[in-house]
């Protein structure tokens, strides 16, 4: 049995906020060893100050860009720009996000994910004396399939992989499914408790013990695919442009 | 808080098994209304029939696929193809399945996911007496990050995304994350207590009541991004191919 349930009474988390301490206080005596908590990445970039006002919104999106995937401009004039950001994750608009914040301000992802991850699990087990893993969640969009899902971009003492190749399945015969990401499994059951509305940033999921370990296991960023090795690192659009363009020059310095 | 659990003692599916006696046997009177049950896509295929000789599977691949993505071949030799089959749905190997089938064989995905799951709702909604929600679950590779997570590929009696477009977050704000897509979140809370070596085919999600309604809700294909309308219809690869050949050619052409 797996129980989700979010954290209440957790503050609007302003800049310099310790994060340990008002997590540990919403959580009180509430976790046991085994339980992984995933904290939506907005608290986290509000906490280290990770804000900027929305007017610069635009310029944050470059500044915080490391390579265009793909651009496309809507009927009414609105451009989304996948890009990939300096954490290596494709997302719209880089992660920088206007909702939840004040008026007037817009949010850049936390800086590291996966090291303030390691700086919450290290603190909440120190000071709660349980062994709880630790999530740092963002939503993304995705290729192929409309709507955004819950993932994980920052991990410590959680595994983020359920390693199962080698294993067989029920028959005796090599599972051909070998890699599932359950740490975007948790990160997206713990979204269907956080909601999109309220402040409920923290969430608990207990039952999967099992996936919890050391603080030095791989963080989240081992889930994300480099550029090269992906077979979609570039949009259609884009690719074809790119291919054209080299066509075109090959004949003319051909000819 | 959400509950997930796994149904106990479900028997190995045969072609032609009564999936809503099998899995109301199994439930017995443990179900309560806004439950919403997550059942692995492979069971539906066995009792479907959709079982193949595992020597015609690259035949098969080719029959179930719509559209070719991207494909690439490894140091090793072995060509992966992400192909967009009949249903929309892009993934490698347009979802024919070696694992946990009988020796020899191979699963091709149901025929028509949001039918089977619109069958099984309507017939344990009036077996057990029991508004409950259903969903088909895969597993599904994606681009830019590693791994598979599942994912809903037929829906039921279920809200696929829960529509926040027009709602405000705790500021007042319009929120910019406007379509969760809950479907895909419940598969992959559902997926964390089913594992994979196992024969727990079928879960029970119990908390988001709010998501379960009528049997002519959409279905899992409103999920699915149409090609025309994906920045991801084709690979990079595939892209700059088709860009370079109508690049030499349109400088061909002027020549």
């Amino acid at each position: 049995m797996l129980q989700v349930w979010a954290l209440e009474g957790i503050p609007e988390i302003a800049p310099g906020a310790d994060l340990i301490d008002v997590i540990a206080r919403s959580a009180g005596t509430s976790l046991r060893d085994g339980d992984i908590l995933a904290v939506t990445s907005k608290i986290v970039s509000k906490a280290e100050g990770r804000i900027i006002a929305a007017d610069d919104r635009e310029e944050a999106i470059t500044a915080e860009t490391v390579r265009v995937v793909a651009t496309r401009t809507s009927p009414t004039g609105h451009t989304t720009r996948i890009v990939e950001n300096r954490l290596g994750i494709v997302s719209a608009a880089a992660g920088v996000d206007a909702s939840n914040t004040a008026e007037g301000t817009v949010l850049l992802l936390p800086l590291d994910p996966d090291a303030s991850a390691r700086a919450l699990c290290t603190g909440l087990r120190e000071r709660l004396g349980v062994t709880v893993g630790v999530l740092i969640t963002d939503t993304l969009g995705r290729a192929w399939r409309d709507g955004q899902t819950d993932t994980a971009i920052g991990a410590a003492g959680v595994h983020v992989f359920e390693d199962l190749r080698g294993r067989t399945d029920a028959e005796g015969r090599p599972l051909v499914v070998t890699l599932p990401c359950v740490a975007d499994e948790l990160a997206a059951a713990a979204d269907l408790v956080k909601g999109k509305t309220s402040r409920r940033p923290v969430a608990v999921v207990r039952g999967r013990a099992d996936l919890v370990g050391d603080l030095d296991l791989p963080g989240a960023r081992s889930i994300v695919r480099d550029g090269e090795n992906d077979m979609f690192r570039l949009g259609a659009d884009e690719a074809y442009a790119a291919g054209f363009a080299a066509g075109a020059a090959a004949v003319d310095a051909a000819d």
